[in-house]
């Protein structure tokens, strides 16, 4: 039901319908704002588009965002190599760098344990975890994951995929609100979080 | 600071975070749905952008969003031809439009009278206005402004444009709450509104 009678613009608004919580009203508004902006704009943002989707793939060795063979992360000679923080998506991995509080490199899992859901975490990423900890000489793997009944699952499949190894398994511990999740907290919690991380 | 540390990914979200009411973290959400999108959604939604841009123009006679050089609705015979209603923008025509409360034909003024904000109704819409009451044989012109102090002042220029054409001017009268704004009401308010319009 989003009909302005003009067929491109119908269509532009019911692509932005299927962005994340964009609903009849807002998916309209962008639709409008794009027609009223100058071409130029509007030919750079499918430009990015086009150039986001292309350009970027999954880093070599944690699984994050990259233009290159590595990410930003992986190929900087000054993160700390010892210690690897294990988080579900990208976007967790990137919420965490934005709050400067862990200056390890990352790891991430795509996806989580879930039996109920028919969720599992990809094997050749926990093939991937398994390799570098041995390869990178890594003393520590936090694990930085929702404080949910799944974060839980997905902690015990990863930690007991690497039990092991001789490496201390630690966990987000406290300042995460329970039923909460990682990409909602402030700094102060998210460090209180990070310091207060235990033993698994 | 919306730093990925990729640069055609933040180069997306700086983009998205110009859309209206979008933040830093819906610019994020919505780059990160479309790395997780098929390519051909993508290249997709990036055509729809372009084609919108180029392909739509202003109908030649209300204003309103045209492909061709008349709108859908300046197209349509079957649209009753003596009345019209004045609308501020092309998208109070189209809220208008979708509640189904009106069959006449629409004039898009594309401004608004507001001194304070130096802001005009472009002169050559109050031309075309004018000619369209004469070449039409129009008996009523509806104002659908916003109930607004600015939309109190563009109302009393349009009349004052058309006061000498022999032409029922009235204006959308109740159900719209004062402060509110005509994108924002639902069906049954505008109904009334549009029922019980009153001369001006
Ligand atoms: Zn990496
Ligand atoms: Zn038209």
């Amino acid at each position: 039901m989003s009909s302005t009678g003009v067929f491109v613009v119908d269509r532009l608004i019911e692509k932005f319908k299927r962005l994340p919580g964009v609903g009849e009203k807002g998916a309209r508004r962008f639709a409008f704002f794009v027609l009223q902006q100058p071409s130029g704009w509007v030919e750079d943002l499918a430009r990015d588009l086009l150039e986001a989707k292309t350009a970027v793939r999954p880093c070599r060795i944690c699984g994050g965002l990259a233009e290159e063979e590595l990410c930003p992360i992986c190929a900087d000679p000054k993160r700390s190599n010892g210690i690897i923080c294990v988080v579900e998506t990208v976007e967790d991995s990137l919420v965490i760098e934005r709050h400067g509080v862990f200056d390890g490199r990352y790891h991430v899992l795509g996806g989580r344990f879930s039996p109920l859901d028919g969720e599992e975490i990809p094997s050749d990423r926990l093939d991937a975890l398994r390799r570098r900890l041995v390869q990178e000489g890594v003393s520590e793997v936090i694990l930085a994951l929702n404080p949910s009944v799944e974060g839980e699952l997905t902690a015990m499949a990863v930690r007991d995929a690497i039990v092991d190894l001789p490496v201390r398994v630690t966990r987000l511990a406290f300042g995460i609100p329970v039923g909460g999740s990682i990409g909602f907290v402030d700094s102060a919690t998210l460090k209180l979080a990070m310091e207060g991380r235990r033993g698994l």
